[in-house]
């Protein structure tokens, strides 16, 4: 099978122009087939501010009111997306921008009420897998925005570590493929106070002993849960690690295993 | 040959949600291959004055400095782009949102400074015909924003009647293609007072004189030379008419002959 590898990164990296630049000579230097997920981070919720809209933050996730929602599709699907298209062009990369709603790829479904409401936050559903097949088999590069859609109109907000998940999951068929979750440390730490205490090869049931005591908490449980979920779907290798790290052979961080 | 049609929306529609939900069910009923081109009105305007930034117009033509270039992908390429992908595939199209940088489908150059300096507005190079025609033989219908980029990472601000009529040429020599430019009036009129004046075939000739004796005048000048652009350059059809007509059998409004 042939190799694909969808790499995530998050919002931080965005907003850098300099590291962005870095991240996306090194993203295309990647062989074979690839594609890219990224967050929209504080753009958001700069952009939300000055228009008067105060972001509403429940556990790290951002509550998606009518307004809020018009906000992310401008600042994820709009700017973020078309500067890193614009940017890959430059590199002799032929990327696409992709919401969820362009090509029907990503459909899902607004998350139901229950202690909290989220607002227009869309649950993943379906991953049209053989229109982005099409796609990478025109030697294309599908750059995908957090942004989802219900297949009724309606546009929804979803998490990008999940999209990169779901997207790995539905081409792990197809492709060999291998998932590159990319953030600010250089993996999953052992001790939160030590940058450099990286766990090479993470099991699930170190990750069950490492929540329990704490040292893996907030954000990272559902990173990770998202990519045990790969692993155990098909997904041939889950890397956790920086985004400098993109540009290495074989790239270091944290596998999942 | 077999049919493609060719649309373009202007900003108005794209802010009235009924207007456009109609808009875009009309479109959907179009049979064969088709594809949008939208414009994206005061939308643009209105966010950037709630970010403090004055939009500066120059003929009817926008002003677009390093800030406001921000809000024209932001809201062209991302709000409207996005909100009009998900109501077709709402209606059962597959669309799929388009700047010129996605495929690199519409390249220009920034353009030069004589007595007006534009800013980021870019005049287009090239149409990849052949990118556009693989997602048309993939039953896919694209929605350009008009956005396009140098091929250098600069993305750049073009009048979207220029890229449909640009893109409607550059598909002529593979599809039988006809180009619809919607507007408010219900086409060309010989009378700026009667709105149903319409002008059923206006030739170059009359065209010629009716500028002359300012009875058309603005932004239909470079319309027209849009339009007639195509008709020299193998577009077999191209109609001025109201976003309303798109539902007839035979769309009436102004033919150019």
């Amino acid at each position: 099978m042939e190799k694909l590898t969808v790499v995530k990164v998050g919002g931080k990296v965005v907003e850098d122009p300099a590291s962005l630049e870095k991240l996306l000579s090194d993203f295309s230097k990647i062989e074979g087939k690839k594609i890219l997920i990224h967050g929209g981070g504080k753009t958001a919720s700069n952009i939300s501010e000055k228009l008067g809209i105060t972001p509403k933050m429940v556990d790290g996730r951002r509550i998606t009111d009518a307004e809020t929602l018009k906000v992310v599709v401008m600042t994820y699907a709009g700017l973020v997306n078309k500067t890193i298209v614009a940017a890959l062009q430059a590199l002799g990369c032929n990327a696409t921008g992709l919401s969820g709603a362009d090509l029907n790829c990503i459909v899902s479904t607004k998350r139901e009420v229950k202690e909290i409401d989220y607002g227009f936050v869309g649950d993943i559903k379906k991953v049209n897998a053989a229109l982005l097949s099409k796609l990478l088999d025109m030697n294309v590069i599908p750059v995908m925005a957090p942004i989802t859609h219900d297949g009724k109109g309606q546009l929804l907000n979803t998490n990008a570590d999940t999209i990169a998940t779901r997207v790995a999951i539905a081409m792990a068929p197809f492709f060999e493929t291998n998932l590159i979750l990319c953030f600010e440390k250089k993996g999953v730490l052992s001790n939160n106070d030590n940058d450099d205490s990286v766990i090479p090869s993470l099991t699930h049931e170190y990750f069950e002993e490492l929540k329990s005591k704490k040292v893996i908490k907030e954000g990272m449980i559902p990173k990770l849960d998202n990519g045990f979920a790969a692993i155990r779907q098909g997904v041939k290798k889950v890397i956790i690690t920086n985004f400098n790290s993109l540009s290495e052979q074989n790239i270091s961080g944290t596998e999942l295993v």
